[in-house]
């Protein structure tokens, strides 16, 4: 199959064997991928994240010195199955799953893995068990987002919002998007959103924030306290870069709660002293559960996660290398679709 | 009267003019006051610890370059009385509280106060609102505990403890010894308690640690995981120098919740994929409420919060100076109380 593949900390398009299904596996059809931004940190800093994975007591198998093929916000259509498969999924039925599989070596994270393709190449092998049918009506690409804003409202989640809680989200690239999607899906409010692009900016405001602030004119906490006054603060850092969680810690107002949805893959410094005057808490976020994954895949369908203004390029296999690229100006994108089939 | 002074980074022993009570306020003759690890601290830090302040928007009017008479955790005797005081605590009455006041100038904090001196000197001005009477019958040195173990009470309160919960208490430190104690007052379970001196691993099984363990020999979360299976974590960061975040970041199991009880004052250094890998909390604290430290002071009136393993040595005015350099070789001592009577 043709794929995208991460070869030596480089990005390129090859010709690889088609993978197989295995026991309880099924052979896909990739439709869509979305490029999500820790395939651009990977891509950078793969080592680094094995070793924290290492460190962390998380089981991730990932040898960087091996081909990988990235891509882990898919569709994509059932072509075939493997030995002791249900097959209550027939060929051709439009799939979702959650990135994940186990086999005898363990839990894999499709698409940071070298023994599981992502949707950056024309073929995937799946788990049947975390196979949801796309439902009649939704658009593929629609579908393709299921991913992306499930860690959004998985965010939202452990925030554990009380009535009266007032959110702020920091940076709307397709993390805080989504974050924004899943308070508004809750009825929370107002959602002040900043980010530097005007772009990000009228893409927050489509997804449902209530006041958008641009950082460059404004602290986004002189925003949020003209927005929500005295009430409490809930902040959502949602860009991960080094020095954003100390900003974000010396602004926060006492006994904020501040949940870290960014993927700061690198060390990062902060004043102690902050949190403790201040008696902040954080909240370190990622992925999702099968339940959230399930339930936002329902809300895409009936319309109360809006995702069409999420998507702003598509690319065939060839276009991978150039979108990563286009994606490191954050200015122009939010989600990228990758069409292998294209 | 007669005090030990911080004066240019230094401390040393003056004569003083004695402090004269304002409207609201009382006089008090100090009769014991311990030495805080936080003072420890502020004799090296506290420009830094001014600017933290200053940043996070407290409201804190040190200025360091004039006299700090150092010492907030007092129980003290009504001397005498301000204009427009209530007077319902007579002459000679044995008073604790909560070391903060109230004046024209704003909120002070006795003992970090150019204008509020604490309990290393002979007299104190506090005001009348907070003071508590001790009860009949409970040793002067031990009311004067009820700061330091209010710090416990509180820490645990913002643990939001549920069935089940298994606590790691990281340093066996005066902060350490009084976590210890909350916990064993919510009859939480086992506490587990680390500390490389044998000192304080005595000291933390007296204050009710049922498992003790020194770092030297055995990694602390390895004996929490002996003693508490997979049972929810809730770690107590009692130590509070750079680093130990990391590392307690980098063990902590899954899904665990971390309470910053330590007070690192300076810039410190985190892996947040530690943070998001395994989905742990963080929450700084600082202090307690009126409630908490009312509730504290009842607490050990009625015995149950042990305090005489804490007290390790007794100085007068003079002994100040001695007493920190005491204190920052940590295997000697805990909680050594100042009594300027002497």
């Amino acid at each position: 199959m043709r794929a995208a593949v991460m070869r030596d900390a480089r990005l390129l398009v090859d010709t690889l064997p088609d993978p197989v299904p295995g026991p309880g596996e099924i052979l896909v059809r990739t439709l869509a991928c979305g490029i999500c931004g820790s395939d651009l940190h990977a891509l950078r800093h793969a080592p680094r994240m094995v070793e924290a994975a290492r460190e962390s007591g998380v089981p991730f198998t990932l040898d960087p010195a091996r081909d990988v093929v990235m891509g882990h916000e898919f569709c994509a259509e059932v072509l075939d199955f493997g030995p002791h498969t249900q097959r209550a999924l027939g060929r051709g039925t439009r799939v979702v799953s959650m990135p994940l599989t186990a086999d005898a070596s363990g839990v894999q994270a499709i698409g940071y893995s070298n023994d599981y393709p992502g949707g950056y190449g024309e073929l995937m092998v799946l788990s049947e068990l975390f196979a949801l049918p796309v439902p009649d009506g939704l658009a593929t690409e629609d579908a393709a987002l299921t991913e992306p804003m499930a860690v959004g409202v998985h965010a939202v989640a452990k925030a554990r919002l009380e009535a009266g809680d007032a959110p702020l989200v920091i940076g709307c690239g397709p993390v805080g998007l989504a974050v924004i999607a899943a308070l508004r899906l809750r009825g929370a409010g107002p959602i002040v959103a900043a980010d530097f692009s005007p772009a990000r900016r009228a893409l927050a405001e489509r997804m449902g924030a209530h006041v958008v602030v641009d950082p460059a004119r404004q602290r986004p906490i002189e925003a949020w306290q003209a927005a929500a006054g005295a009430r409490p603060a809930v902040l959502f850092e949602c860009v991960g870069v080094p020095g954003l969680l100390h900003q974000l810690m010396r602004d926060a107002p006492r006994e904020a709660r501040v949940v870290v949805a960014g993927v700061c893959m690198e060390d990062d410094r902060i004043r102690p002293m902050h949190g403790i005057n201040k008696e902040l808490s954080l909240q370190f976020v990622l992925g999702y559960t099968p339940e959230e994954f399930a339930g936002t895949l329902a809300s895409i369908a009936e319309g109360s996660i809006p995702v069409a203004p999420m998507v702003t390029g598509r690319v065939g296999v060839d276009g991978v290398p150039g979108a990563f690229e286009a994606l490191a100006r954050p200015d122009a994108h939010a989600k990228i679709l990758v069409e292998p089939w294209r």
